[in-house]
């Protein structure tokens, strides 16, 4: 027997007092919450950027583990990310959820305060989404969408043989963040563990997985200053983007595995916990940083703005040609770079 | 702990599958599934439409009962009907799906299946969308795009007292058909019930309801033609999508209940079961026909051309002011019109 989905009266209350809260008007926007279909405008020629995410609990996030908000700030970090990783400015959302009944409003409204957290640096406004009840779990989708001029967005398809292969901030601290805190709820945590490097170091990790930052204005100045070849962002660690760049854009590539930039922070929890601070950066995700590459044309106009701007490049590679595939050499030493997989948890 | 988000191998490749499979390319479609966004492109000034719906197994369909072809096809028109009542011509498709392990890939497919089913006479294109492991049920999140040019399109905010109340086609076709369909996987399922009434009645019932049709040329007709000066389609039933007009009009209804289009076979449906034929017209949803209204000048334009091009428009009712209400009349009583809710299962 398939149920009709007529909605219940209070999620009409829910999207009225989420429209209250959340949304706003903004130029451009004709129609927001409330019709058949948002409906936004364009007037100039214009390249439009969808991504979208579904993330569900017991997968993405627990809420037993983490607070609504910081769910919601981290699933908007991943889609502003995306855009960030095509140069593209963010300016609409759009929100669905799959709501449980053991989840209150509270809750809900929680979620959406650490969105648009997240997305309130950059204008972003709410325009629409959907609520449904859930006889499971909670689940989210999110649509963001962004614009460039036309003709001019980063891909992954762009990187030539010969390009260099370059990072944005520091790699592997969410993983090693997320680490922490799992440390914590488990039996296992005891002050000897805690105790052994700095409180500092340990915050700065766990805010790198709980409130890591999308590189928008990076992305912006890499697109619009034609400085990229191609760009993807660091959702699913360097191991697995590097090979989307590289698949997509038909080439190889040799990361230089002395040159990854690692926090200090890092590096102590990699000494503290006797683990390889290398492995940390190629199989982390969630860092959302960017990896793109470079002509060698460009590199200098690339490496003396990001000193002006006070950007972190880390020039970590070269792209090589399809048959070489894809390698991390050390000190002359050369070995494939490993494949992550969704058996790595934290 | 917060597990990592990155994919398993074998989701990329029922991606790479799906893209090979479903998605094309069109004109304006700068780059499709296969980036950290999709990216059209736009030239000149125009509006566009955007909706989307989150489907919930056990809330919106029921894997032992229903085919995935068929639940992917209801899910497109859903949003298909959703830009027909904008009056918006569909173009975009993103989908995501959050996948239990029980669930093959050769459904996953069939899912798809139904939505290009439903999507293909409209030049509709899959251009991106997330898939995602789900450890309770299977969860589908829908967003589609549409277009109309600048400054004409329909909304459900400009009804005027004295316009009359329009619908297209029949009302409580669906819900009927959703009722023969359950009473077949019911224990209370008899020959002597099945045979109350002819199978081509039974059969154009479960097609209405299984194979809904969303009423984009009519609405594009509406909208181009400056028919109607408010719309919405009849997703939740009559008795809830007219309460939208009005709310966001700021208006009351009056509804001539004696008016109602029904089809012969809901008629039938009706008397067999001993169930008031009104009732469901007014209750049912799922039935995706366009709800509207229409000034006094532009009436008799509205009715000659529906006779030209072949369309059932039916008049039902008049807009009147906020304090009148929703109510309904029939011959010379008055009542006001029953409230729908979540709790009506078919």
């Amino acid at each position: 027997m398939a149920p009709r989905t007529a909605k219940p009266l209070q999620e009409f209350a829910l999207i009225r007092g989420l429209k209250r809260h959340f949304a706003r008007h903004t130029a451009g926007l004709v129609q927001g919450i409330g019709d058949d279909a948002a409906v936004i405008e364009t007037t100039v020629p214009i390249w439009w950027h969808l991504t979208t995410d579904l993330l569900a609990e017991g997968i993405h996030f627990d809420l037993k583990s983490a607070a609504p908000r910081s769910i919601g700030y981290r699933a908007a970090i991943a889609n502003l990310s995306d855009l960030a990783a095509m140069g593209a400015i963010p300016r609409y959302l759009l929100i669905s959820l799959a709501i449980p009944k053991q989840v209150s409003q509270s809750h809900i409204y929680d979620f959406y305060r650490g969105l648009m957290k997240a997305c309130r640096p950059y204008g972003v406004v709410l325009i629409g989404g959907d609520t449904s009840a859930s006889k499971t779990g909670l689940f989210l989708s999110i649509t963001l969408l962004g614009t460039t001029t036309k003709r001019r967005a980063l891909f992954r398809h762009g990187a030539k043989v010969g390009d260099l292969i370059y990072v944005s901030g520091t790699l592997g601290d969410s993983l090693a963040g997320c680490r922490l805190l799992a440390q914590d709820t488990s039996r296992r945590s005891s002050k000897k563990n805690r105790s052994q490097f700095s409180q500092f170091h340990r915050q700065f990790l766990i805010r790198r997985h709980l409130h890591p930052t999308a590189r928008i204005a990076e992305g912006q100045w890499l697109n619009t200053g034609r400085l990229a070849s191609a760009a993807i962002d660091l959702s699913d660690g360097l191991s697995g983007d590097l090979r989307h760049i590289c698949e997509e854009s038909g080439v190889g590539a040799e990361v230089e595995i002395d040159n990854l930039p690692l926090s200090p922070a890092c590096r102590a929890y990699a000494k503290a916990r006797g683990v390889s601070p290398v492995q940390l950066a190629i199989t982390g995700g969630e860092d959302y940083e960017l990896l793109f590459t470079v002509s060698p044309k460009s590199h200098h106009a690339l490496e003396r703005q990001a000193k002006a701007q006070g950007y972190r490049m880390t020039h970590i590679g070269t792209i090589r040609p399809r048959r070489f595939g894809i390698q991390m050499t050390s000190q002359g030493h050369r070995q494939p770079l490993p494949s992550t997989s969704y058996e790595h948890f934290c």
